[in-house]
Parts: structure tokens; sequence; C-alpha cells
């Protein structure tokens, strides 16, 4: 028996950063590029994109910078604002995840079986 | 920007207690019925009490006692076990949002404009 967790940021009732947002971020920090992080995710680029932009549009933020084309096909970086959310909440979850560990054992403690 | 969260108990990897179970059993608690606690949470009898089922198979615990019909159409309630068992998920939940919201103000203050 173990317990489970799931964090996540909403603003107007509209998630805007969830550990999902943080893979994707993650990996368009370290491929700056959000076609590759895409490919990683296992999803379109189209959908990374809307990601991204749904997630500006929300918190009225610039997040990702991207440059066209050339020899490389373009790139894309996260804004130091992005940089500052993504760094924000994986602080948020570690502590959380230890927490809440601890709380179940206490709890819980002598009740299981398995 | 609010901070969201979700807690959830697995047994190899599969959910045995979580938020809607949490409401189901409360409800059966309070109606004495796995029929209309399944009405009020909007789902069939079938699933209501599918969903029972796999609890009780994965915990190897009886979680509900049913009589059957009569006059009033049978009956259930809970075990002391499941009770245990409510008792203990709204335990760990309880301090859990308080926790992560004080968490969530500590290391987002100041960051949100909304």
């Amino acid at each position: 028996m173990v317990v489970r967790s799931k964090i996540w940021i909403e603003i107007d009732g509209k998630p805007v950063f969830s550990k999902g947002r943080e893979m994707l971020f993650r990996a368009i920090d370290e491929h700056r590029s959000i076609n590759q992080a895409a490919k990683e995710m296992g999803i379109s680029y189209r959908r990374a994109w809307s990601y991204v932009h749904a997630m500006e549009e929300r918190l009225g933020l610039k997040l990702v910078e991207t440059r066209k084309g050339g020899a490389s096909g373009g790139g894309a970086q996260l804004t130091e604002n992005a940089k500052l959310l993504l760094s924000r909440f994986e602080q948020l979850e570690h502590g959380f995840n230890k927490i809440i560990d601890n709380r179940f054992e206490k709890i819980f403690k002598g009740v299981e079986e398995s």
C-alpha cells in the first residue's frame, strides 16, 4: 500500500502548470527545440505548441522564445519567467512528496497487511 | 493562481482509495444503500458495486455488508474496516491541503500577478 499524489497550478479553474507541463518545459530547455521536446513527450509539435501558448495566455507571460529557420531549423528557449516557474514548481513538488509519505506512514502504520 | 492537489492510495500500481471512492463510501454510509449512493454519484449501481468489489479484492478486506430484499429493498453498510480506511484517508487529506496551501504561498508569493 503506497500513497500517490499529484499537484498542479490553476488560474480561473484552468490548469497552468503540472507534472506534464514541467516535463515538457524541461525537454524544451534540454533540446532547445519544441519539436524535439514534443517527440520526447510522444505528442505532436502542434499540441506541444498549443500547451505552451495556453500557458502564456493564462499567465500573461512569455515563456518560450523561438527563432525561425536557418540551417539548424530554428530553435526555442525558455524565458527567465519560465525558468522561475519551473524551479518553483520543482520546489513545491519536492518537499511535498516527502511530507505526504511521512504523513501516510504515520496515519496508516499498522493498518496495511500487504 | 491557486494550487490544486490530489491524493490516492495504490496497491501494486492499482488505485484502492481516492477522493471519488471516499465520496462513494460516505454516500453508502449515509444512505445505507449502494443503489442510492450510486445515484448521488451519477454512476450506475453496477459500476458502484464493481468499485467496491475491486477495492475489497485489492485490500483483501470486506468493506460493505449488504442484505438482500424485503419490503425496504435490502441495504448496505460499511464494515469497521471500511470506516477505519475512510477516516484515515480523511485525516491524510485534511492536513495535506493546509500544508500544500502554505507551501505554495511561501514559494510562489510575489510571483503571481493575477
